[in-house]
């Protein structure tokens, strides 16, 4: 299934959400400026209201509900933090959402999106088996679903980053990416490929969790098994989706892939060299800024989209201490 | 000693500081926005190269420089954020920096200062000790000396804060700042009430550290004998300056104290309601945003200045711990 996206709904939805949201700094990374040469910046998506890029897809979507579908409510799944942008969408906009979560979730995660007025149901940890509770309660309740990321009004406004990101910086040699179904990047590339088509687009994902980067080098759509146990809570999704796949395929220059101790160290290195709080599938693309070398031909900035801090303040320590043993 | 510092005089330092620094993001924290009905923002200063506010300072000084003096070089005294702000305007402004820093200072930022190029020197753990060796220096070496505090042009720099705020927001019941030397707060103060005389301006110290505070009720300046055992290292300054002091008695409404426990609280509450790495220092006005109810008569945010994030994980774990224990 193949959607284009035309620039001028990236447009109308940055307006839309400007009414909403503050655009998101862009916070360059002091000490470290020096990866062969490339500034690293960090677009810092966890300081976005509830902690995640997912506040635009959420907002882009609530915002553009009937009055009929506002007064019958949402249904969302997720890990967390399209759990809490949901909840808190649907209390902006006066509507109410129920969330189908899976008890793995992180306890901060479920517990802001309970205190945001969100009906929580629990289902087993896969995001099939959350998709699938949710897709029967929506059609039970007559309640509208607000799809995680395969959908084209979500993936559209997640792509205002680059409408925002073309605002804040003259060129950068590559916008580095998280991926778990796909939502952000394909939303980022779909615009960033029509308003700057030189910069580079990668896409990253822990090696634990590689079913993208299998499936961009396969040309085909590869599932995981399950949930790995990688640390990046937010982008564990076995699988993208089938019209984020497409826009991938055809935008993104290429998906990499980083260990858990290369998560960890850039979680590290944000908060020493940035002050930024990262939660680990927020790390990640710094974390491939960090690590590779020849990213780019020219020596313009790295871009990092920094796209989520909830994580607590234990667990990031204990993360970070395990990987800093060698240090 | 009494000085005034012109609107026009702002608005053409934030005109230069525009040339090297991006406006400092306003942040709102989310579920606890009920504080007495006023939403909590944070003036995140944190996010600002080198962690703190004190670029701004250092920026506007150093572009102020005659060639005779960028020739010769700076040299400036500092617990810490001073000295790496001073460091790095001084790399960005092609002259060289020596540093006069106490053993207590905490070690990343000894290390950063290095890093960015700075000789240090070392003095006994006073402020008025690393002023006296500071002031030998300049005088033997012809050096530029950068106050970190009581100096108009810094005063000034800081005052920027003030600009930035009235763009970025129509109105707030209160501004809270922390206080060391007070030159953060007076730069606001001098600044903001000529911008916008309705907010009110609340200055903030540790209880441990509470000289801005007697000196306020007193009516003239009062000095503790030595640096307190308060976490919020970046403000233990025993006295405030000649000019802070008056400033802060003409523009500032009071000045309030927090205890050791509602500075790590507040830091946790910075983390958790919007992913924002506060050090002590930073946090003591959003302590007493958080602390205290009836602290304006109308409905509009707190904004409480966020005035740097420079503070290792292990200690703000710790520090955040110990305070949480009774939670």
């Amino acid at each position: 299934m193949t959607i284009d996206i035309a620039v001028e709904r990236f447009h109308s939805a940055h307006q839309l959400l400007g009414r909403h949201l503050r655009p998101s700094p862009l916070i360059e990374l002091d000490r470290v400026a020096s990866v062969a040469g490339h500034a690293i910046m960090v677009k810092a998506e966890c300081l976005q209201p509830t902690g995640s890029f997912k506040v635009r897809g959420a907002l882009h979507v609530l915002g553009g509900l009937s009055q009929d579908e506002r007064r019958r409510g949402v249904i969302a799944y997720s890990t967390g933090n399209h759990a809490q942008a949901v909840a808190m969408a649907a209390r902006r906009f006066g509507t109410s959402a129920v969330i189908v979560m899976s008890p793995d979730a992180p306890k901060p995660k479920i517990k802001t999106t309970r205190d945001l007025g969100a009906e929580i149901l629990m289902a087993e940890p896969s995001s099939a088996a959350r998709r699938t509770l949710a897709e029967q309660i929506a059609h039970e309740r007559g309640l509208k679903l607000v799809p995680p990321f395969d959908d084209a009004d979500v993936i559209t406004g997640q792509g205002t980053i680059a409408v925002e990101l073309t605002q804040q910086i003259a060129d950068a040699a590559a916008v580095l990416v998280p991926i778990g179904g796909g939502g952000l990047i394909s939303g980022i590339a779909a615009a960033l490929k029509q308003l700057k088509p030189a910069i580079r687009i990668l896409g990253v994902e822990p090696e634990l969790e590689n079913d993208a980067a299998q499936s961009f080098r396969a040309g085909q759509l590869v599932a995981l098994p399950g949930p790995s146990a990688s640390s990046a809570d937010a982008i564990k999704v076995q699988k993208l989706g089938d019209l984020t796949f497409p826009l991938i395929q055809r935008h993104v220059d290429d998906v990499v892939t980083v260990t858990e101790e290369q998560i960890a160290h850039a979680m590290r290195v944000a908060l020493a060299s940035g002050r930024l709080w990262l939660e680990p599938a927020g790390a990640v693309a710094l974390a491939a800024a960090l690590a590779f070398g020849g990213l780019a031909d020219r020596r313009a900035p790295l871009v990092a989209i920094g796209s989520g801090g909830n994580v607590d303040l234990a667990r990031a320590h204990a993360l970070i201490q395990a990987a800093s043993q060698g240090d």
